[in-house]
Formats: structure tokens, C-alpha cells, sequence
């Protein structure tokens, strides 16, 4: 039994590592429709995004299956009901990135504003921290899982920036905002998935070091209440 | 047994609704603090938010336990795991609604745009989704679920109403970017807490129905699949 529980999590540990390299393609391939004005490549986010809804179905279907016929205890547990959090995390990731493709829809049918090269740069490093998030969490590696929080100040900074430097543009040339507003939401959608990333990352310390970071809080908290074994 | 049980489940419902209204109070403060130009309401909205984040660990800790202790199955099993992304969505609306704070604090510096008619009207159809998606949830409402998926739509022609509206501003008269701007993202706060809402509400009704609703699936699943009793 204990063998058995041990393989069903392996599989799940291995769907939640499939959904995430979905949703770090589907990043990629929605800001490069934009970086490359590449309208079908955005097309093709589509299609990846309903693959990312199935999983989330899926994943959350077997946790509860975990849940009910192995009542796994204390750290299993809350691997499992951090397992259901994630998904829904990484399934609104997919939604932001499908944002990003209907916005390069629209901006690669006018000409080019300024070249994307700040927001080609957000979108690796929130690509990377999807994927070293995840794998802080299935590795229970609690030092990854706070260079992914580190991670989102830097892409916060990049949205401000370029945000700035928009503006810029629309206050110099009526031409450009409705660019510069899509652009602007570009950036939002990649600052929001640094924030789902973060979510996670928090997720996964406060599993892991049964200590609320999240709220900024970090008081340790009682650890008898929190052990249930 | 089974009456602790429900005592407990019925002492989660009540948390729960305690939150919602806690964020139903939340947006409202941060969007009056815009209409009526009064930041020291839009201050108030960061003490709250403090207590929405408290509530959320503690109703979190308080599911880990029932599932730990009690170990509930199928139905009441789906109950406590949406409990706790439910949580999660509650918790995500007050940082929106700070979000909106923040942005009246700094328009309450400057000349008023136009009146904030529309934005009212939004923040009124938010607050009424917040409300009525956790009395679905915690009544096993599913009619009233639906009815929340719909007042979405309604939230997103506003906002896009709004946009277009702050867009002509933006074209006509230099001055009004910056206000306008800050104007849209309350308005994609108030859209995004209308998301969250929209969210839970697909919960209920996968919950009730045991039906995929959400990506507009609308497919039913293998029902022998599903009950894991």
C-alpha cells in the first residue's frame, strides 16, 4: 500500500511537471508570436492552452482520488492539497499567455512600435521560474523555491520600466497609444504570471517550512498545530 | 462523530462567509475611495487586507486539519478542497481591491478626470458576485453559481466600455494619459475580481454538478468516475 501511494504520487509529481513545461512553452510561443510578428505562432497558443485546461481537470481529479483512498497525513497531505493550488495557478498562467497571443495578434497587424527586446527578457525569466518552481516543489528544495520569489521583484522592475518608457511614447506621439496600451498589457500579463510563480513559490516554502512567509508575515508558527501526525 | 464533523464543517462555512464580506467591504472601501476622494478610507484598505491574508492561512489550517482528522470523502472531501481554493481566490480579490487603494490614493492627488459613474456600477456588480458565489457555495446553490458566471459578462462590457471611453481622452488631450491610465488598471482590478469570482463559481457548479463547466467544456463527465465513494 505504502508502494503503491509512493508510485501514484511519482505520477502526480510527473503531470504537474508535464502542465508546466506546457505553460512555459505556451509563454514562449505567445511572446515570440510577438517579438517575431508571427500571427500563427499566437494560433498555436490555442491549442496549447486547452491541453493546459485538461491537465488541470486531470491533475485535480487524481489528487482527490489520492485524497480519498489513501487519506495520506501531514506532509503528504499537504503535498497533495498544494498539488490542487498549483494546478490552478499554472491553468491561469495559460490564460495570461493566451492574453499575450491576442495581443500580438492585434499589434503585428500595424507597424512596430520599438523593438520588444525588455519584454522578451520578462518573458525568460518568468519561463524560468515556472519551471524552477515546480521543480522546487516536486524536490522539496525550499532555496529554489525563494529564488523564484527573488526572481519576481526583477520582473516588477522590468514591467515598471518599460511601462515608463511607454508612456513616453504616447505622451510624444497620439500615434502610439493604442500600441503603447497594448504593449502595456503585454508586460501586465507577464508580471502576472511572475505573480502566480511567486504564489507557488510561497506555497511551496510554507510546505516545506510550516512558516508563513506569504503576507510578508514570516513568524514562525507553532509547529505542534501545524504537524497534524 | 459525524455531529463534530459537522460542527466543524458548519464552523468552516461560517469563516468562509466572514472572509467574502470582509472582501465585499474591502472593495467597496478602496472603490469609494476613489468616488469620493477620501485616501484615508484607501488607507483603511491595507488593515483589512491584513486580516482578509489572516483568515485565509487560518481557514487554510483549519481544512488540513479536517481532511488530516476526519478524512471526509467524496462530496464533503470536494467541499474542503474548494474550500481551500476558494481561499485563495478571496485572498486574491483583497489584493486587487489594494491594488485599486493605490491607484485612488494617487488620482486623489490630481484633478478628477470625469466622474466615476461607470466604475461604481462595476465595483457594485463585483461586490454582488463576491456575496452571492459563497452563499452558493456554502448553500450548494448551483442556479445561483450560474447567475454570478453571468453578471461576469456584464463586468467585462463595462470595463471594455470604460477603456474606450478613457482611450478618447487619452487621444484628445495629452494631459488626461497618466489619470487615464491609472483609471484603466482600477477598472482591471475591478474586471479581475469579477474573474475570481467567476472562478469559484465554476468550482461550485463542478462541485454540485460534478460537471466540467469551466473552459467551456460544458462536457458531463463519467459520473462513476467522479463519486469516489
Amino acid at each position: 500500500m505504502e508502494t503503491h501511494f509512493q508510485t501514484e504520487l511519482e505520477e502526480l509529481k510527473e503531470n504537474l511537471l508535464t502542465m508546466a513545461a506546457l505553460v512555459e512553452e505556451v509563454i514562449g510561443d505567445a511572446v515570440q508570436s510577438l517579438v517575431k510578428r508571427n500571427s500563427d505562432l499566437a494560433r498555436k497558443t490555442f491549442e496549447l492552452e486547452e491541453r493546459i485546461n485538461g491537465l488541470e481537470i486531470a491533475i485535480d481529479e487524481m489528487c482527490l482520488k489520492l485524497l480519498a483512498l489513501r487519506q495520506p497525513m501531514a506532509v503528504d497531505l499537504r503535498f497533495v492539497t498544494s498539488a490542487m493550488k498549483i494546478t490552478t495557478d499554472l491553468e491561469r498562467m495559460g490564460d495570461q499567455a493566451v492574453n499575450i497571443a491576442e495581443r500580438a495578434i492585434s499589434l503585428n497587424q500595424e507597424p512596430q512600435l520599438k523593438p520588444y527586446i525588455d519584454i522578451s527578457g520578462m518573458a525568460e525569466i518568468t519561463q524560468s521560474m515556472v519551471k524552477d518552481v515546480l521543480d522546487a516543489f516536486v524536490n522539496q528544495d525550499s532555496k529554489l523555491a525563494r529564488s523564484v520569489c527573488e526572481r519576481d521583484d526583477l520582473v516588477d522592475r522590468l514591467n515598471d520600466q518599460v511601462f515608463r518608457e511607454l508612456l513616453t511614447y504616447m505622451n510624444s506621439d497620439m500615434q502610439a497609444i493604442t500600441r503603447s496600451i497594448h504593449l502595456m498589457i503585454v508586460c501586465r500579463c507577464l508580471e502576472r504570471i511572475g505573480d502566480h510563480a511567486t504564489n507557488i513559490a510561497e506555497d511551496v516554502i510554507f510546505m516545506l517550512d510550516a512558516r508563513v512567509i506569504k503576507h510578508h508575515a514570516d513568524v514562525e508558527m507553532d509547529k505542534a498545530n501545524i504537524n497534524l501526525r
